[in-house]
């Protein structure tokens, strides 16, 4: 059964298999908020006199079973039902005949597309926050624990400053408290109603929008019904975004502990279990985590170029290719949140070395250092500058490793209370909660 | 003469013509902001002892002078000076002698860049705020000029259903709002104080980070020295993707307007003056100026890419690949302010047609009319819809061409009022003021 | 079991599902090829005494009963196996003891992988390559077919100048034979033997990699071990190139055939069972089949974006990142075929209208021919032009239909012979033949 | 003066700075390929009697005076000239009034900037070809000399097997073999004559297309007219591929010395001429040269996505948006031939270290051999691995350092014939000495 089957033509088969494609299996996590959408626009229907209330009660019924169901793990979308908007309608129709086919008035395929994923993508959204506040403490923690622990610090991967362990696990918590601005972004664009937007010229009936933007959550509308078909793509793309800003301080993260863990840095160590070994070397101990982490990552960033290639071009108005989105979207969050489950249990396991900036490779470290006391005793920057660099090209450096960085953010504050704080600010302007109590609400 | 220039090697000439690049050229946009950071770096230094406050009065009067030159558009970077740094540090210590180079205390060029680049992005992002705000008065207002215009709205490049000039023209202002939120997420991450972060691992002199801050403006630090420092090419990719949003908006906008302005749609018209002829065909007036925002603007959606290609993988530190960021970086501000002024100018001047659904191939258009009267009437609607569908086939269609859409967002109601409001909630979020005055109070 | 299981340590279950990710599911298609390279290097280590001439009996007799269950669509990875290599390995052994054992030495499984990789490509672009060619042929013949029934051509997507449905299928045609161009430089980096390089550093037996290039039918081999390794993600690359070119053709024949087949054009009509329908609008007949031909081509020209930034600034040497690629790489395959696939059998279904050019707003169509007519008439060019331009601005234009073009190339001169030609002369290069015939003598 | 001005309106000033853009100053790059263009396309008016055999020498007489102007690097595209083509046209007909006029006849701007583009490209091709060849050789050499340099082989980054630097600089110029198949693909797409193809749709006088094919030293033609048109983007796409191969194999090399150059690795030494140092830290010798090969050879890899972000969806026929790719696809030749001498200057003069797997760390280098000396005595693979594997957790490994490695690829014979003689085989397929013959009889 399909929606537009007229009965009188016959889709050929293969057409059919080449343009389903992953929709069906896609679709499965849509449904919850499939139930959600048809919740809040059978309320509506009812309200401006499309619905009876006796109708309404046995939709809600029946749709609260349909939720029990896909909840229960127990939902699934029948053999030749193109997708989870005709398995719900199929499931309410068999129950309730024509009263289930009757809450489709008002609504199209494509505002009913556009609501479920806008419902999932903030949904998805929280959880993303909630991994990487998470990460953020274990990093911070970290930091605050290894604050004194000094490592090299590098420069065109030149040994060039002395750096600490404390400010390195700090440095990607900030990174992640920068990230939550993309994502606040995307939550906003996300978070607006585009349904009664229909196929993307709203409808001639009196539908109440405010009413279905309320029932659902939504912070406002995607008003104009145009705009609405047309942020198909374009709230993906903002969303791929937020995600490219994440993986990347996770990529980059990856790059440094890999190179950390070479013998040739040997600053970190983790734990066998999460190393593996080779199939001919017996010596070896890999990284192959933090590689994984890693090359997902920088996969991930490729997704809005992806959403571009797509929809560049396109004129406005709905087209299937939009569908075509999905199979790499869904997916995308899958990938980010296991790989943050993995981030926080591998950095909770990963281990550091002490005594590292002793190696004789290390010596010029401390030239800055030596140039700074020398400003201090009044000699000018730059006459100080050349002085220690002649010094170190006589090999008559004999530095002090005595480190006294006491600024803001530096080896002896690395800020970590301040960077916490600012993660605070940016959470509390999500609004999570009120998304949350409406749902609660709807669901009775 | 090269800050690292220690007197005892020679470059090759070779070698410094390809790393030098377009570093002198695209300097010069940073010029004002390397005198606001000299401003507020001097002024620290002073409250922590390493100038004296005769040294920061002749500093300041001298710094002032430079932004004169600048302003007036006589600053140079002279032949063999490297960049805007070092030309500016020549212009003190010129004037100044020893005092001149003092101002190098504390700061390394890596945080002096940083902080030239934050400022003048900050100003970029104002600018930009600005010319989108424009935009979106000139398509909102064409928007209620235009209400009751209809023409066929398309789903698949088909005609659909009936939309209007007041849909169409308030949809991409619709859309304009939601790409500031982009642009807000962009003006956060880069708002924040990289000053005192050195090459990327501080300073051993008690730096007064706060002080900058707040004598700069910045909303608030990027405390961790290590991040501050790898926040080079994640504050462009940030900016980047808001770029890359309201660009998306704009190559849209110029397909539509390509396609309607080909004779077979014929919906718009573009005055002479804004249009381009053929070598060989005497008739033609091409639409060149939206082709041109359309691929200027696509091309815009690669630059977050080539961030990512150059960044990708670098571990953390310094390398210098990050000034291979400037080299499109910095220009992209150029093409995306100058195509939204086109743009402005252009959309003022469009022509609307009028009548263009009464044409025999936009009949269909009010099927779904239909099919609605059809259920308020009492037809279930999947009836209807058959029952429509085959009337249509059958060549039977004499369908009304009224349209009595009037819920929120719809033909009926633009909600224009609705959309402009919310471009100035988005506004109000992003406190360009407080940046503004507190450049105003550093400059006396 | 794992290769690498050395029995002392656990790898945590969350971490092993993390890195073994879909390995075991795109496996499968490399089965077939994991086997013939064992078969060759089998036969090449019983060559240098690594295994007995009754050793290698036995192995290739269980080999090919291997090949005889993956060629029957029976060959699974067992639960707790980590590949296909692994896999086979473990059948081997079940049925031949330490002798299954043996055939692992002089190989790792790094240049396992690569063998089998690069025979699977190696197949893979012959299958491309026979589509390409149906589907060339089929444009070719549709050209001929409808040679003389012209449409107007376009640019700026403004009625230029009279073109033909010859020309347009033509045009489709040719850029399919110079994509084959990028196929056939892929084919030649695929084709090139990496076994021997072990794990990037070559073996300390004396292997005879010559002998294995002959057995497997390679054209050369990739003799520097280090750079078989690094040519992981390369050679993927080359062929996301050439995958780019055919999809770029692919994507633009159908934009083109949507635009075309909107009632706004009106020049294609597609046969029923190739147009879906709309859940709201009973006369819709969408083509969604060329939406999702053009969406699924324009997604696949980001692989080789994904593959960069995957594999971008990784030093030399195997990195774990390089399984990852498998993930989209492997069903880009699928996606291809399947596409060219359908596109075969729908450009077999289109149909073409006749008279568009009798429409009144093509009438400028003819302005060039009539600067041409006189220009022959001793008209200098520039001067008729301007001529004819202010003729048509009176609206005194009353231009000839008549299409006089004969040149090659032109409307009244397709060339389909020539570019036909031109196919075959590429075709000719891969030289498919040497490779399939070695296949076929090493498995007897 | 516009050859499209039809002198009744005035382009608005600002919409003419938009759509010139950087046209004027890059067009410089195509005015010598523009007059080979000119000199073919009069030739063959003047065999169908569009010119006359006297105006045929007065305008090849004149186009030698501008290709010497040219040469002599005094040509300038004068204010108020739109384009290099104009220029051209406009300094034939100051010297020879209305024959200079006739030079347009049967061609258009469209295919005469195809001609331009390609003819540029085919002599780009060519340089890259010899400048690869050169780095190849120097590769290849330094390949030889080291070949006895053992250094420590990496998987995962970590220490693995031995390797050497005959095997290291040997493996970057196999790769740049490889990439020749890509650059071959590209000259082969590329050296096919678009002239004749007008503005898309040819011409209706009878032009000789296989003589201007010749005369240019085309291998072929772009037969099909709107094919011709649809390549532009096509052909630019296809050569940044290609660029993009060798940008790859340069950007990974340059990490690995990045790497190399690191204190923590320390293999590979810079010349200090080819070192930079720091604003702060008087002992850096900073590696900003291959930074910058490493950074500039990455963006490029996003050129490709950049032209199909310009390109996708854009229905057939020409476009404006196709000028834009221009703005950064001649730019790309200047920094893939400016990287490529640098790198080849670089290479000559970088310094390789000796003992360096003498050090502590790399102790297990040698696992493998020691299984492998096992299996020789009749230990089954597996069982030796677990063998060593115990061995060395136990810390009783005392591992010979004696290298065997003898097969072909391997550290004992890293294959330098062989490679050359594959180089040689690939250079021998573009056939430029065609291309250059016909230029040179053209020119006289």
């Amino acid at each position: 059964m399909k929606l537009w089957d007229k009965g009188n033509t016959e889709v050929s088969k293969d057409i059919e298999n080449y343009t389903v494609g992953r929709d069906r299996e896609l679709d499965l996590l849509l449904a919850r908020f499939d139930v959600y959408g048809s919740m809040a626009h059978t309320t509506m229907l009812e309200s401006i006199d499309l619905l009876t209330s006796a109708e309404l009660t046995e939709v809600h019924r029946e749709l609260k079973v349909i939720l029990g169901i896909i909840e229960a793990g127990d939902f699934v979308i029948e053999d030749g039902i193109e997708d989870v908007h005709s398995q719900v309608e199929l499931m309410l129709t068999r129950k309730l005949g024509d009263t289930g086919k009757k809450i489709h008035s008002g609504r199209s395929r494509n505002d009913q597309v556009l609501v479920d994923l806008r419902l999932f993508i903030r949904d998805e959204i929280k959880t993303i926050a909630d991994l990487v506040t998470e990460l953020f403490t274990t990093l911070n923690d970290l930091s605050k624990q290894h604050k004194d622990v000094l490592i090299p610090g590098y420069t065109h991967l030149q040994v060039a400053m002395p750096s600490s362990f404390g400010l390195w696990f700090g440095a990607y918590a900030e990174s992640l408290t920068d990230d939550m601005h993309l994502l606040q972004a995307a939550y906003k664009v996300t978070n607006q109603n585009p349904l009664g937007s229909g196929a993307g010229y709203g409808s001639s009936f009196p539908l109440d929008r405010q009413m279905t933007t309320d029932l659902l959550g939504f912070d406002d509308l995607s008003y104009n019904v145009v705009y609405a078909q047309m942020s198909r793509g374009k709230v993906e793309k903002t969303v791929a975004f937020a995600m490219n800003s994440i993986a990347s301080t996770l990529a980059r993260m990856s790059m440094d502990i890999c190179l950390y863990n070479s013998q040739n840095f040997g600053f970190l160590e983790l734990p066998a279990e999460m190393t593996t070994g080779s199939s001919i070397m017996p010596h070896k101990k890999n990284p192959d985590v933090f590689e994984l982490i890693r090359a997902k990552m920088n996969k991930l960033q490729s997704l809005s170029t992806e959403i571009s290639l797509i929809t560049t071009n396109l004129p406005s108005g709905y087209h299937r290719d939009m569908q075509t989105i999905k199979e790499t979207f869904l997916p995308a969050f899958y990938e980010l949140k296991s790989t943050l489950e993995i981030a926080i249990f591998a950095m909770k396991n990963i281990k550091v070395k002490d005594g590292i900036i002793q190696d004789e490779k290390y010596k010029d470290l401390f030239s800055v250092e030596e140039v700074n006391r020398l400003v201090l005793q009044g000699v000018p920057f730059r006459d100080a500058y050349i002085q220690v660099g002649q010094a170190i090209q006589e090999g008559s450096d004999k530095l002090s490793k005595e480190v006294k960085h006491t600024h803001l953010g530096s080896i002896g504050d690395p800020a970590n209370d301040q960077i916490e704080a600012k993660l605070k600010t940016v959470l509390a302007g999500f609004g999570f909660e009120k998304a949350e109590e409406a749902l609660k609400a709807l669901m009775g």
